[in-house]
């Protein structure tokens, strides 16, 4: 955020620091975060850590897991019945002579012909056996008591009814999981029917979030006049949190470039990534452009709206994200830029389920730059923009539940129009 | 699951537990639900508790809350520019004396007429100010340096111009957030901006989570013939954490109820939930419906495939949920039931994405039964269908990211057909 003014200090005026930092003109959605992918690539490498499957929910898989074992691991019975040989039973149906039943978790003997052995449902099927019949099927339609001298009418089925093949949902060998799949609870269910305790994911960076601005104040502190309480903070943690990063939170900084130096400073050793929020715009006193001056940190404008202005590089050898100083613009760096690099580069967060939906109303937007509005997928299958396109209104993101995209050349879009649509 | 083969233990004989259990015939989805909500409807009074913003994310909001100021708190510039009363400035433009800068975070004095204040986006309006001209819009298009005495030409701005009025977001005494709002990083970080530093929620339910069968064993366990593993404590206690609940896992019970109840009682002063798996089909050796003897718990069959078989009720005045023994069912039961009536009752976990989409292939239903197949949203906007409708493929609903919903009374339907989605 601006907050002393200065001679000269205006959008179009040569940058001061042009020296130590690269000023780039607009440049892409894509390309920026192509370059967020390249500043991050590095903390991929070698950061994996081998944790029991329940810890694992929500990180991204740094291994891709073959199946040890067929699943099934045996042919079992899909029903309670009986388990008979197919070619014993003819068209009309048949009376076999009942054996020894066959409990779930048992390892039968084979089925000698001429026999059918009561099964229970995820029962091995024994040798010999190629069909189960429902026990509601047989005539009587029970099954005898063990050890009880009996025989039982059943109708004919065909070779494989109601039998569960091993490997009929994976083949020992085959790939169960690629590496980099987020880890929910379908994914880990499935290793752990494999027999697997435990697995290989990626350890997500830790980061370092600090606020700027001489004008924020914490949250439940007294606010004076011409104050605003710092939206960013929250919003970010709890993003970067939600996304599975470990989050560091040092306050807010003032406007004072050597004061947020310092500040950076007592809490680099301990984080992977630096993100800021506000004094990053075109003018030449922003206190995080100022801070970075001899840091390779370049500060560029996105073509996008909100969110344009972005700082990108390293501050003292750490990654550092420099987002602007709104809440909404903040949010959509978020989302734009870090978490689906981080989804592709540690398998986690999961991505955005991206649909395409129509507009509930028309909109217009800057045909140079790739407009994000906020909205609600309605149960129509539309979606409702919720408040303008300013950046500040962040009730209207409260009560939204997607991101609604528009992209370049297009400066006006009807009721009724595709977008696509990113549900947060 | 099925263990013990006995006499007379038949899908359509009377069910030996009749005078202690509930044994109704097929209910639909949406009455088993309601049961679901009556059951652990008490859960939710009196449960609330107040935390800090950002331990308090993922969690329900237990009540309504009133903005207690406008946001923004004042009116504020939208630009770095020159702050002016409209008025001073003709459809020609007008020069005029340059006054001391607002700094964001300031609290200007009162703009005098004939006057224009440099002001910096975000800085508070001067009383008497009604319109800001962007400063590359000036002539000469920068601010003199502070104390220097200094004249601007300015084209004329409609009053409003590039100010964000006071309470252009959300006017103070308006409703913020209603009470069961998902509290995620834009619903909190409108109530930072707010000021406030903590919040009301719902204390989610402690779930006892046991597993049950004699042919379950631990992943990482050598593994006998006829045995598989435990992939429904994974599952579902994932699920459950992923939902926000608290999980105490008491491992795989045997089928022997007697054991079973005395694995529950050892756990159910620390829990306000239980659920189970398996032991729950109409045979009447079930281990969970044999160990539910005497308690108030009811077992149906809901018209759903699958895990149609349903557990619910009561054990020792604890509410229990009794799922189904295959992994999908399991899934299926939590995603139906359980998770959606803790976001009705709770706010939490976030109610599933629903959207409508087009089969990429054709599938067949049991008219009676609504049908949920796992599948895939494609890029296109099709769902693919992911394995068959089997219960046991728990490899299939590891590549899945929807469930994919067929009504009741439908047997058969067309790619291209469109259905109901959930996002998973």
């Amino acid at each position: 955020m601006h907050s002393h003014p200065q001679p000269h200090a205006t959008a179009t005026s040569a940058d001061p620091h042009a020296n130590h930092t690269h000023t780039h003109s607009h440049r892409s959605v894509a390309e920026h975060r192509q370059a967020v992918r390249e500043l991050l690539e590095p903390l991929a490498a070698g950061r994996s850590q081998r944790l029991p499957l329940v810890q694992a929910l929500g990180r991204g898989l740094a291994e891709t897991v073959t199946a040890p074992r067929s699943l099934p691991p045996f042919a079992n019975s899909q029903m309670d019945g009986f388990a008979i040989r197919s070619g014993d039973v003819p068209d009309g149906g048949a009376e076999l002579r009942v054996v020894a039943p066959v409990p779930a978790g048992a390892s039968p003997a084979a089925l000698q012909p001429g026999t059918a052995a009561p099964i229970m449902t995820g029962a091995m099927v024994p040798a010999g056996a190629d069909a189960v019949v429902p026990v509601e099927r047989a005539v009587p339609a029970a099954f005898p008591a063990p050890g009880e001298e009996a025989a039982v009418w059943l109708p004919p089925a065909a070779a494989g009814t109601f039998i569960r093949d091993a490997g009929s949902d994976i083949e020992a060998g085959e790939r169960a999981l690629a590496a980099g799949t987020f880890l929910g609870p379908g994914q880990l269910g499935l290793l752990a029917a494999l027999g697997l305790a435990d697995v290989l994911v990626h350890r997500p960076p830790a980061v370092l979030l600090v606020t700027t601005g001489d004008e924020v104040v914490e949250p439940g502190e007294p606010l004076e006049a011409g104050k605003i309480y710092d939206a960013n903070g929250t919003l970010l943690e709890t993003a970067l949190r939600q996304a599975g990063l470990a989050v560091v939170r040092a306050g807010i900084s003032t406007d004072n470039p050597a004061e947020l130096r310092s500040l950076l400073r007592s809490h680099t050793a301990a984080v992977d990534l630096i993100v800021t929020t506000g004094g990053v715009s075109k003018g030449a006193y922003e206190v995080v452009r100022q801070a970075m001056d001899g840091q390779d940190v370049a500060f560029q404008h996105v073509a996008m709206q909100p969110g344009g202005p972005q700082g990108l590089g390293t501050f003292d050898g750490v990654p550092l994200l420099g987002f602007p100083g709104n809440p909404v613009s903040c949010l959509v760096s978020f989302e734009m830029f870090l978490r689906p690099v981080l989804s592709e580069l540690f398998g986690s967060p999961h991505p955005r389920t991206v649909i395409r939906a129509r507009l509930a109303q028309p909109l217009t937007s800057p045909a140079g730059k790739h407009q994000i509005r906020r909205g609600t997928l309605l149960p129509d299958g539309t979606v409702r923009l919720e408040g303008g396109e300013s950046s500040h209104l962040v009730r209207a993101l409260a009560q939204s539940n997607a991101l609604v995209h528009v992209p370049v050349g297009v400066s006006a879009l009807a009721e009724g129009a595709e977008v696509e649509v990113w549900m947060l």
